[in-house]
This record gives C-alpha cells, structure tokens and sequence, in this order.
C-alpha cells in the first residue's frame, strides 16, 4: 500500500532541515509540489534516516510475550540447538503468533526491513516456515520480510532435512540458508554443494551461518567463494557472523577479505563482544558490503535482544572500537544500506523514486541518535505511517 | 539525610512479593512493625535492588548538555588524552557543572554509589577536583560520590604532576589514581612508587588505569601487586580495566589471577567489547572483588554512556558471553555489591541493618531487568525517594 506524506522540517542525515515529500510511495525530488490535500507531519527537526534494515534474525523462536524463561542450557552451540529444538512445543513458541510479535516490536523501532532465518528441521518440519510467511503476508503493509530457510539442526547428520529444504523453496522462502558446514554438518563439501545446488535450482540467493573460528571458519569460507564462483553468484551470497574473519592471522584474513570483495560475497555482523568477529571498516574498505543484525531475540540462547537496529549500530560500533562520528555513520550505514544491499533492493534509501520507508528520530548527529537511541517518533513504510513514538500502529497478539 | 520508608508489594532479588521498611534511613528486620504515619510506596511487584554502584566514571569531563561534539580524534590512547586536555576549556567543560549533570542522570538511572576519578594534571590543575568535591557536597543527600584523584596525562612525564597530586589529597580526595605506569608514564618504578607512597602517608586506598596489554600489563600487574602486599594494602587497591588480563596466554593469566586473589586487588572491568578484557567469571571464581563502572559518559573519547549501571551489567554480561540467568545475576552483582566492595562500604545491601539505599525497576527475572532495562520506579537513598520513573528528584544544571 504506498501513500503520499510531507514530512516538514525535518534534517535528512543530519543535514540542513528541510521539507521531504513522499509521493505514491516513493520520495520525491527535492522542491517538488505537494498535491493539495497531502497528509503534513511536522518533524519538528528530527533527524530523517532511511528505514533500518533487520538482516539477520530468527523470527520464528523469540519468546517474546510468553512467561520468562529461565535459562539454564549449557555452553556449547549445539547444546543452545539441541534444547531450543526440544523446548519449542513445550514453551508455546507458535511461529506465526511469535514472529508476529517480533516483527511488530521491529517497525516500532524503525525497521522496514526484515530478513529472517527459520529453522527447518524433521521434528517442526516446515511449521516455521508456513507461520512466518503467515506473519510475511499479514504485516506486508507495514514491513518487507523475507525468509532464509535455514537447517539450524544440520542436514547431513540428520536424514530427511534436505527435503524439508527443498519443500521450503518451494513454499516460497527467498533464501537458502546454511550452517557450519564443517562444525555442525561434518560434512562441508556434501553441505555446500547441496545448498549451492539448491540456490542454483530455485535461482535464489545464499545466506550460511557460519560460526566455526580461525583457519576451520577459513576453510568452510574458501568453499564456499570457490562455489560462488564456479556458480556465477556473485552479488548473491552472505556469510553471517564469519567469526573466523577476526582470527588473529590477519595475513591470512587480508587474502580472504581480497576474495570476498573479489567474489561480491557479503558479510553479516551482529558486533559480538564476546568472539572473535570481522573487521568492519576493514571489510569496508576492500569493497565487502557489510549489513547486521540482532540475532535471536529474546530466545532459549539468551534474554539479548530488542529488535532496535539504532542499538545494534551502536553494538556493532563498540565492537570495532568506533568512537569517531564518521566510524559511527559507518556503523548506521551497515544498519541501513548495507542490509539493504544484502537484501538487494535497489529502490532503497532517501534519494527521488527510491521507497517511501524512513524513520524519523531525535538527535543533533548521526552518532547521537546510535549512542541515545530514543524512542523512534515516527515511522514511515512506502509513504505510510507505521508507527509514532515508539509503538506500531498494529498491536501485537 | 535518613528517612523511613514503606515499600508494599516488591521482590527483593525476585523473589517472592513482601512488604520492605526503611526505618531511619536503614533497612529494618522483615516483619518489623511500620511506624504510624510512615511514608508509603505501593511497589506493584516490581523487582527491589540495592542501589546501583557506579564504580569508574570521569564525573569531571562529561559532555552532558553542552552543544554536540563532533569526534575527529586520532586512533591512540595518547591522542585522546592530549585532545581532552587541550580541549577543556574550548569547549566550556566546567567541572562542577559537568559532574553535577552526570550525577544528577546516574540517580536517575539508579545508582546511589559512584567513584570518579578526576583529572590532575599541570594545565587544568586542581579545578577538577574542587568542580567535583563542590558537587559531592551539593547531592550529598542523593549520591554518595568519592574522589580519585587521577594523573590522566602522566606524572613521570609531565613535572609537577606529582605536587599536585599530593594537593589534590591534602584537599580529601578519598583514593589515589594512577594510569599505564609503562605505556605513558614511561618509569613503572617511578609512578608506582610515588603512587604507593602517596596511599600511604595519607592512609587511602589505590585505584590504578591499567590499559597496557599482555606481557607489559602483566609486568605492571605484577609491580602493584609486590608494592600491595609489601605496604600491607590488602583489600584497598583497585586495577581498573586490566585489559592484560584477557591475553592469550591463560596459564599467565591463571597465575596473576592467583596472585591478584591471595593479594585481594580489586578488578574494574567496563566490558569492553573491542579490546581483550578480564574473564570476569574466572576472576569471581578465584575469589577476587570485580566491580564495573560507565567509564567516560558523552565525552571527547567517544559518544557512548548513558550512566545507566544496568546497561553496563549488560555489557559486561555479553562481554563475557553470560546467557544463563545465572550469569547475568553475577553481572548484576559486579554493579552491585562489586562496586560497593571496592568502595569499601560495608553496610551495604539489603540485609536488615544496611543502609536503605535501593532500585525499584520492572522485570520478570533479574535477567529480565538486566536485558530490558526500563525505566527504573524508584529510587530511594537511605530511605528518602531520590528518583521517579526515570526522573531524578533534583534538576540539572
């Protein structure tokens, strides 16, 4: 549904204040008349920013909205997979109900975008997948949502998972999705080459978990940009977390960042205090568009997460030690354009015909609005109001 | 100033509901018989926590209320230090001013407990000092706020650093500051023995910056600790940041973290997600005090910090990975009882007989409050309500 709306008096990036139209929604050249009749919101001098950009959550298993789970899982990541696949029925994590929530709480704070992984896997099999997209289709006026259809629990260590995968293609997800081909699947090359040949079946784009450290996280990598290659698809595939770009062999991370620009693979950061992670504005500057992320949301891995991508720019800042304004802006670009780039949208962002989705927050720069994050005032989905000091204008279920 | 208080219907620590009087400013026994005519506060269920405590702050720089402050400063720690100093004045950071705006947003946010450091240095002199003690005295009913006096930019190198610092004590600053014995002052020996000596002869304890990394920040480590137990300074001695404690090689961290324990030095870690940080589990493990604190709040160094030691229990949660509810309950207690161990207050708490000094804030689970981290309720300093619903009882300047 677009709309048409002038927001007036409002500073786009932190520039001079203006007046900003957005016709049938989509912006409109600077100075262009507003037809009589248009809605007006004063902005009150607000900062304008383009929409934020969620690329990398896991709307189908947040807990929001259900009694406080007390978390009690052991460290290792597969014990984090095995009690969240276990836990699911048992703690009521309804997909369609629960990514609906999750979403909600994301347009109330700015974002217009979402891209979701969803577990498929042979005990929920594709329950997941049909209530996010439910959840896709309901909210499509307030959010774009696209899905990753992704093996959380491995595919070649459990039997049946690649035809789940296949069937969540044909469903409708946007994206095949992958995990730790080595770490988790024990089996990289049988691992990629199905999700590569699958992408290349449905012409789809690639997005793979990828948590393994140092030179193991290295290696599933070179697979995975000898595939790209071999494959054409390059613009086309994302590696989240890829923690094993902050090893400490940086030579060896300075000959795969040059592959990864070279391959047009790009880079998912949620700016995770805690392991080793990429290099943003080294990745930056080699060319690898770079987009974030909250990661699970309120979840049996842990109580993290508000669906504020303001926030997580400021997370993924102090992850890379930012402190400057413009390492800052840099941090919001990840947050906005680079996701955006992820998501391949080429009508994204402030510019004459590009989408109507904005958001209007208070702050005198770019790095105040990341450090302060106050309640968004207002924000705007293809013209359309979606919501205003801080709450969406749809309630949450 | 102590007051008597009701609180009806609060979870100490979630626990389960109960009523929790402050007679006097102190906490009285449970079941104690409220006096006629005492003030009472409905809590709602909300969690009750003791006052949080803001460990390692610069009350004196803060850039709070002054116009935004575009940050171009170069990447080292010395072009930080050298752009602060010269920058002052320029900017209109008045020290009392300053301090008393952070303070007033602390109480805000919950804390009743904060250490300062605060600048000596041969350009700014002793203002920073006389700003902050000006302010301690001001919100002495709101705050407890003590004073280290801290050679930002070096005493080996900067003559006359050290006569000041001897004034700054003269005029009651409650510990003695020391920053990078090798990385700036360039004479380990020379700033820690004038350091130490400083302690002594005024009998106050010692709370040194220590930003220097592996082996150097073990070697200055190991310096304080020989100087510690020489002079009998167990339990009084603080090492603020210890960023050498995060270095690869854990059997020489496990060795220091031993030694730290035997000598009953004190640990301040921010939670820093860029840099290698303390182990805080390992460190409580081993039995030594860790505390947290905001570091600079909006200042020349960076845009970040809001006072608000909930957040900072945060950070230091995903600093360190903690996922588990138990996890971040220890977070918690670094911000508490952490910080007011280091500050040596012994009637802290809300054992009957502590002083009344306490948080009421929302939340399922104390891990609910740490990740959520609204508003707080109340605020109440020896039993007199300093805060309401985010708001401070006193206006900043």
């Amino acid at each position: 549904m677009a709309a048409s709306l002038l927001l007036t008096n409002v500073r786009p990036m932190a520039g001079p204040a203006r007046d900003v139209l957005i016709l049938d929604g989509r912006f409109a050249p600077e100075g262009a008349a507003a037809p009589a009749g248009v809605a007006v919101e004063d902005g009150g001098g607000a900062l304008l920013i383009p929409g934020l950009v969620e690329a990398h959550t896991h709307l189908d298993k947040s807990l929001l909205g259900l009694p406080w789970y007390r978390n009690e899982v052991g460290p290792r990541l597969i014990d984090k997979i095995t009690n969240e696949r276990e836990s699911k029925k048992r703690l009521g994590m309804e997909p369609q109900r629960q990514s609906e929530r999750q979403a909600i709480l994301s347009v109330a704070n700015g974002s217009t975008h979402i891209r979701s992984h969803v577990d498929v896997d042979t005990v929920q099999m594709l329950e997941g997948i049909e209530g996010v997209m439910a959840t896709r289709d309901k909210l499509a006026d307030l959010i774009d949502i696209e899905l990753v259809a992704f093996p959380q629990s491995g595919m070649m260590i459990r039997p049946g998972t690649t035809d789940l995968m296949e069937e969540a293609m044909k469903l409708g997800c946007e994206v095949v999705g992958g995990l730790d081909p080595c770490g988790i699947d024990r089996d990289p090359k049988g691992h990629l080459d199905f999700v590569f040949a699958l992408a290349e079946r449905y012409g789809k784009p690639v997005d793979i978990h990828l948590h393994e450290r140092d030179t193991m996280g290295g290696f599933s990598m070179e697979l995975i940009i000898e595939r790209t290659e071999a494959l054409g698809m390059q613009g086309h595939v994302t590696i989240s977390h890829a923690f094993c770009l902050g090893m400490p062999d940086r030579a060896y991370v300075a000959e795969l960042t040059e592959r990864l620009a070279k391959a047009r693979i790009h880079i998912m950061t949620t700016g995770p205090a805690a392991v080793t992670a990429p290099a943003v504005a080294e990745l930056r500057r080699a060319g690898v568009v770079v987009c974030s992320g909250s990661d699970g949301i309120r979840d049996t891995w842990g109580p993290w997460g508000n669906a504020d991508m303001l926030e997580r720019a400021m997370f993924v800042a102090q992850r890379n030690n930012f402190r400057r304004d413009d390492e800052v802006e840099a941090a919001l670009d990840v947050c906005t354009y680079g996701g955006a780039a992820v998501m391949e949208r080429s009508d994204y962002g402030l510019a004459p015909g590009c989408l109507g989705d904005c958001v209007l927050v208070e702050g005198e720069a770019i790095a105040d609005a990341v450090a302060s994050r106050p309640k968004r005032n207002l924000v705007v989905k293809r013209g359309r109001i979606v919501a205003r000091d801080g709450a969406c204008i749809a309630e949450a279920p």
